[in-house]
């Protein structure tokens, strides 16, 4: 199934779903709180939801289809190709952790899929794209076996975590270059495990301005997402409605010579096979 | 004033502000949404409180006065004595950054004040304290400059910004080994700036068992509130019940010849002039 939220960027958000081009609207408060419902509860409302009116999809207006109370959780370095490009690009040795490397973006910065993402050079001059295979907590868990961790997934959507690469050197740890507001668009909507299938062959494509930036496969991630999962519940409680992004393949803009990074009137998609694009313009002020 | 959060552990938490020993509950949903209001809706919930049944501090279980919904946002090294501490005993030359280092624990970490933290030795060896003094922030702000970001702050209190060296080494970026559940105990209670005057003129001291590990004066932070704040909010939206941990000052564990961990059984206590002790004992199984 596709689940998403929409309504008018000033008005209320609407969680609901997507069968054969019609939106049909869940009679709950928010996607949010929809994910925390036990499947009984859950297939209460789907059944309702198909008995009532539905909406075409063109003409409604989608907005991210999850906003996390917490921040997102990120894995850096994820892809050893993304890996090495960073490494090279900084002028350093190449030096993989065992267990993932983590870090946060604030949920301020989660962005609309078409949203337009405003920044300001003022703050930052170095945004770079990264597009991500994003997986939302379906249950709570903590200590998670690889297993329980797998069964744990409610879905998955795009994200890109833009990237200020100035203020991620300056701040040495990479929270603040991570977090500005409108950084962390997801999205168009989140598909569950059963139309994904396989979460590691899956086709993952950033473009700017329709030039391919990024492409590559999930299977080239160095840890598999129940092994991230389960690395993040270690004698920590994750519950429903975290996102965890999963890291960026190779191609990002910092790395490339000479670097790239995003300009005024960008155009910015994240492809993902079985998911869909999530697009935004850029607007730097 | 003295703003708290009572009751039971397995009771609903309500908030309420401590005048002469009596505890004056407020008729809202939590502390949290008291800070979100406007001045004169707070005055109001103020005047109705003071005018109804208070009850005695004695006996009344305190918990976490506030539990943020994103992360706690984090400094790092902004004592420089701490600063160099840490560098020796990692055996790197000490650079000092001209921004603040920011990083998040996530809100699962919040613990109460007088709580038992529960940790697994299994997840983690080397737990060590930090003790800091917390900016509760009072108002939605962007792009402030260090006047608007000074009179942001709702109150201060103290927290124990618990880490697992291990995992803090072991995953790069900090954010796993300082994420653990109950490694943020917060409290006592939130006091307001009238009552705190100089957030710059505090004592603050950790102590393990009795014996004092950390003592050192607010003074000597290198980023002020108004700095650390101001920096957060540039292109990225403060929020009102944000939580911000300041940093911690010389006297950790870690960077003791030789290290020292917290052991099964230990009581921590951390103490800030004008604010109080927030005090937990420590179980590690």
């Amino acid at each position: 199934m596709r689940f998403l939220t929409f309504g008018d960027r000033d008005a209320a958000r609407r969680p609901g779903f997507l069968e054969r081009d019609r939106i049909f609207p869940l009679n709950c408060d928010g996607l949010e709180s929809f994910i925390a419902l036990t499947s009984s509860e859950r297939d209460a409302l789907l059944d309702a939801a198909r008995g009532a009116e539905s909406l075409a999809r063109d003409g409604v207006t989608l907005r991210a289809p999850v906003v996390p109370r917490k921040n997102v959780f990120c894995v850096g370095r994820n892809y050893l190709e993304h890996a090495k490009e960073g490494a090279k690009a900084l002028g350093r040795e190449l030096k993989l952790p065992d267990v993932p490397t983590f870090f946060t973006k604030a949920p301020t910065a989660i962005a609309d899929p078409e949203a337009t993402l405003r920044f300001a050079h003022r703050v930052a001059r170095q945004l770079d794209w990264e597009g991500e295979l994003a997986v939302v907590i379906g249950r709570r868990l903590r200590d998670a076996d690889e297993a329980s961790a797998a069964v744990a997934v409610f879905g998955y959507t795009c994200l890109n975590d833009i990237s200020a690469r100035d203020l991620q050197r300056a701040h040495l740890q990479w929270f603040k270059g991570k977090s500005l507001d409108a950084s962390c668009p997801i999205g168009p909507w989140i598909v569950t495990p059963d139309e994904i299938g396989d979460a590691r062959a899956l086709s993952l494509e950033t473009r700017v301005n329709g030039v391919v930036k990024q492409h590559a496969s999930t299977a080239s991630m160095i840890f598999s997402i129940p092994r991230i999962i389960a690395e993040l519940s270690a004698g920590m409680t994750l519950e429903p409605g975290d996102v965890i992004a999963t890291g960026t393949p190779e191609g990002v803009g910092f790395a490339r010579t000479p670097p790239e990074f995003f300009a005024d009137g960008d155009v910015v998609e994240v492809e993902i096979g079985k998911i869909g694009v999530l697009r935004n313009t850029i607007t730097i002020s």
